[in-house]
């Protein structure tokens, strides 16, 4: 049910909801190591990474999955053979939900500043990672989604998706430095008003305001996105990586300054009884949706 | 006569020059609490409230203008049952011509200065206004009209007219904040350009820009200001907010860090001499053009 | 042969290398003075200064080029008849190649280091500068010919060249106040990308994107700008001065406060071994071509 993920925006182990399993239980088994989640891929000719998400029903990332996620984002930037990565999705209709919402409801706090100082180290090595990196964007991509989209050089996209950072709508909010990337790729102005009002842009729509770079049909998605990659691999790699790293230094450095403030600021806000509150009537109400 | 309130840019009272009588005396005669100059309503059901100006010729934004509507924010931002704010005018063919020459022409200092600070107040309520701001734009909306129009959330303008900060073309100069917003609203090249040349866009070329959002026919803009409304009031409010007040919170601390400053700067730069002289032929020829 | 100018990128004495003549001993020949490489006329009826960059092949930046522009823009600073300066090329197809790569390659330290402070002298006086700049861009206009460009007020370009930071492709790195005014010009993405990629954009893709303002045909520039110089002239000039050093003042600050630095690490950069290699290579590679 496409309607489902969209609005969804923060992902959830749906599966789960349908069959009365404990959530916290299931949707955590994906161990770092047991690579079942994440298929990675170099191409020993061409220098190029595909990092495909496989994490069915919705490529949430919980703590497990964006654990796997930066292992195989620091074996991108430590293998000199590989020159590029491309993040792409195995599932149908999907890119990548967002924040696993289990994770913040009724956490264990040790656990809760785990999961977001590790989507914090993604954010990081992803946005200021010296190779080339392309989002190929073959499904609905929001909130969570859209971060590790738009913190790519660059975005392919299928048609009649959707993209943006939808916290709003779920009464949660982005943080700074989702913000500031949003801003870094389509300015203040169009910032703004999607934050406020959570907009999810269709593919079209997200083209039009530079949320997204391209747009080509679906099955041609991964195809377009290593062409592309083709073409920035022709450029000196010193030079563009020095290009990339100064433009986006001051936004990460940012974070890194504020990292323990932000973790704390995260745990206060999430915890509040009224978000967590609006939290469990959410994850309610997929339940019901599925039933 | 549609070109005068185009290029006046500031406002003034023309029927007091045309009159001849002081312009002291009758300008400011719209003490707060009056009422006369603000209508002010809000839809209980709704909870959309309405502001619209209604203080001939040109809604001029003097000393006791300013209380007043300053007196309206904070009904807005304090009054629970009210959600949002739509601004509007009242006038033919105006929103508001901006700030009161007369103002500023061989002013009183402690006015001057009282009447500088109240226009920062007002800024920073509007700008940093939780509630949900719509400017209904129903007629021409140079300087500081454009600065209540690009401080709201949403801007819906009817056609042909104008919009923008022409400061530059009356030899005097937007202050920092002024810019700041429009920054925000259309980044930092056209508001480059558009500052030095004092530019008023016409409406099909502010919405080319982005300076407004959206245009409607003139006898439907409050009524797509409401129906807007409504979109805007979809969405979680406490989450809208604080998107909003953490994205526009850097610019207002700017200027909140900076009043007196900026108060002495105005004061200084207004009462220079040939500052001064060129506002006395600004407000000859405004007289003239009437005779 | 236009691609050459083109791929080129930074400007170096062709002629030289088909000759075989020592690159230092030629290419420096023209002395601040000699007057020979730039026509320099003002219009004493309109106030309007025409500077016309005029050393062959492809008006590169060497040091005395470069300390002969900043003469010509301090007489334009300081002559009280002149409103306005145009900076365009008496060469067919190019504006200016940038910076001359003979500069670069093999250098002498304290030449090296003073050809930087007067390249970074040039920018703050020319992006600075009070009186109105418009670009007539009548040809090919890379890296160094861009900085120019985009540090005007305006740019109206002839259709069929190329404009960019193009720094990569050459391996090297634009400075930091070179991507500034690209951000300012074009905004944080499109700066971002272009960097990265070393884009040179045809004529009306940099008008697509903001890079230039107006496109004419090759014959018609010079009149377009001074056209163009003309609407700019009638803003009473002490306010429109202000707006615009108000809105460049925070860019051109931060390179006065770390132009040492910048000196020492550009020096520092373009001496280290695998840079001057490449620089090597890239200069016999055009002499090659020329063979």
């Amino acid at each position: 049910m496409r309607l489902g993920l969209v609005t969804s925006g923060y992902c959830m182990a749906r599966q789960c909801l349908r069959k009365n399993v404990p959530l916290h239980r299931v949707c955590r088994r994906n161990v770092t190591g047991a690579g079942s989640t994440l298929d990675f891929n170099v191409d020993s000719k061409t220098g190029i990474a595909v990092l495909s998400m496989n994490k069915p029903p919705v490529n949430s990332l919980n703590l497990e999955f964006l654990t796997e996620i930066n292992i195989a984002l620091e074996k991108v930037e430590n293998d000199k053979q590989c020159k590029g990565l491309i993040i792409t999705s195995d599932l149908p209709k999907i890119f990548s939900a967002g924040l696993d919402i289990t994770e913040m409801y009724q956490p264990d706090i040790d656990r809760l500043q785990e999961f977001w100082r590790t989507l914090q180290d993604m954010w990081i090595k992803l946005y200021g990672m010296s190779r080339v990196t392309i989002a190929a964007i073959n499904g609905h991509s929001p909130a969570g989604g859209c971060l590790m989209s738009i913190s790519c050089d660059y975005r392919i996209m299928a048609p009649n998706y959707t993209i943006g950072l939808n916290e709003t709508q779920l009464g949660i909010v982005a943080p700074f430095w989702f913000v500031d990337v949003m801003f870094n790729t389509v300015g203040f102005r169009q910032t703004e008003m999607a934050l406020q009002l959570g907009t999810l842009f269709k593919t079209d729509e997200a083209l039009n305001i530079g949320l997204i770079d391209k747009v080509v049909p679906q099955e041609e998605v991964l195809n377009a996105a290593k062409l592309e990659m083709e073409r920035w691999l022709k450029i000196p790699a010193f030079a563009r990586q020095l290009s990339k790293t100064e433009a986006r230094r001051p936004t990460i450095e940012k974070l890194i300054k504020r990292k323990e403030e932000d973790i704390g600021y995260f745990r206060d806000y999430i915890t509040k009884d009224a978000i967590q509150k609006s939290l469990g009537m959410y994850l309610e109400s997929l339940k019901n949706r599925r039933k």
